[in-house]
């Protein structure tokens, strides 16, 4: 094994330390948030730090910088209240990419990368219509992580749409059907494939063998 | 589509509402978290919730519930001050997925579930022997998410154990050659495969054709 110190990585230059350490956590959400500012134009950029925070009620957070791109998001949510999170499907995942780059506050990333907004009467901020999991956020508080400046914005699940066939017996969604991308460090877009699906652990239970991808 | 308000939402089974809400955020890191208690006895326990916060410093976060199991992780990190984030691998996601199992106090989880502990000179709380990526970290910070009383735990990264191998020339991580898993949901594990590496973002950039897994 090879070993990398706090100075080590420290002492990275920028770019290598920026694809070492991102990739370090393991595999990401992906997700396009589309919010609305206040002239009503249309934002949407690549999150890969969308996470689960409880169901009951059913929140979702993500990570942003405060004082970075993409800002427009952040601004946007705190004016309206309402932003959308929309899974990123491996036939978009070129186009839900490119709302990274730097567009002028104004411009609407929809248009620039070729992705379609669709407006509905229960939001009042768009979804990606090409998405097949797409979920309505209301605003609820937000987290200062004063260690390295970021922001935790917590949001509450107002509503789901969803394919429905996705959605297993067990009310679990088959996110390989769905064609749900994951991240890996800051531009690695991977498809994947279920080897399994555990029950709820208890002690004493046996330990099943690891299923490998080609022998099931 | 099928639309699932909050209330629906709300009013779901049980079981029913958790396999539904864990999965929308899509795929989630899969690590195991190691720590030791104030005797000495090593823990450890699964983790889908583990995030990149930052990379210069280095700082990771992960999300856990104050007053249900795995409380043993937590307790442990703020009575020592160190932890360890461990990458689960296709051989051993059935061990790691068994650390979920209620174990009682001072009953360690590496010897139930038959993972190898690895004590280091340069950290106070063990590896996880099988691990291609293990991660050494000093607890910095916590956040209390009111709206649903839980816990956003910020650490920094005080060293990287890694298979050298699998660390391309940029420093990305090869998450796919590494054996990293994904998790879905809360019991679905899935094996990944890159379909791209996309570049830094610009304006006017031309977007690609989308690669699919089989006509690469």
């Amino acid at each position: 094994m090879k070993r990398f110190t706090y100075d080590d990585i420290m002492a990275m230059v920028k770019e290598d330390r920026l694809h070492f350490i991102n990739a370090v956590p393991g595999f990401k959400s992906a997700n396009l948030i589309g919010t609305k500012d206040l002239n009503n134009c249309y934002n949407l950029a690549v999150f890969s730090s969308v996470i689960h925070l409880g169901s009951h009620p059913p929140y979702l957070g993500f990570v942003t910088r405060p004082t970075t791109v993409p800002r427009h998001t952040l601004d946007n949510i705190l004016n309206t209240a309402y932003y959308t999170i929309n899974h990123i499907h491996k036939d978009f995942y070129p186009s839900a990419h490119q709302t990274s780059a730097k567009y002028e506050r104004g411009e609407s990333e929809f248009d620039k990368v070729g992705l379609t907004p669709e407006p509905m009467s229960s939001i009042a901020v768009p979804y990606v219509q090409e998405a097949s999991v797409k979920i309505g956020m209301e605003y609820v508080e937000r987290h200062h992580i004063t260690a390295n400046d970021t922001l935790l914005v917590v949001g509450r699940i107002i509503e789901i749409l969803i394919q429905e066939s996705i959605i297993q017996d067990d009310h679990a969604i088959d996110l390989d059907k769905a064609g749900t991308v994951a991240i890996s460090g800051i531009e690695g877009y991977h498809q994947t494939h279920l080897l399994d699906q555990l029950g709820y652990a208890q002690p004493g239970d046996p330990i099943p063998e690891p299923k490998q991808k080609g022998n099931e």
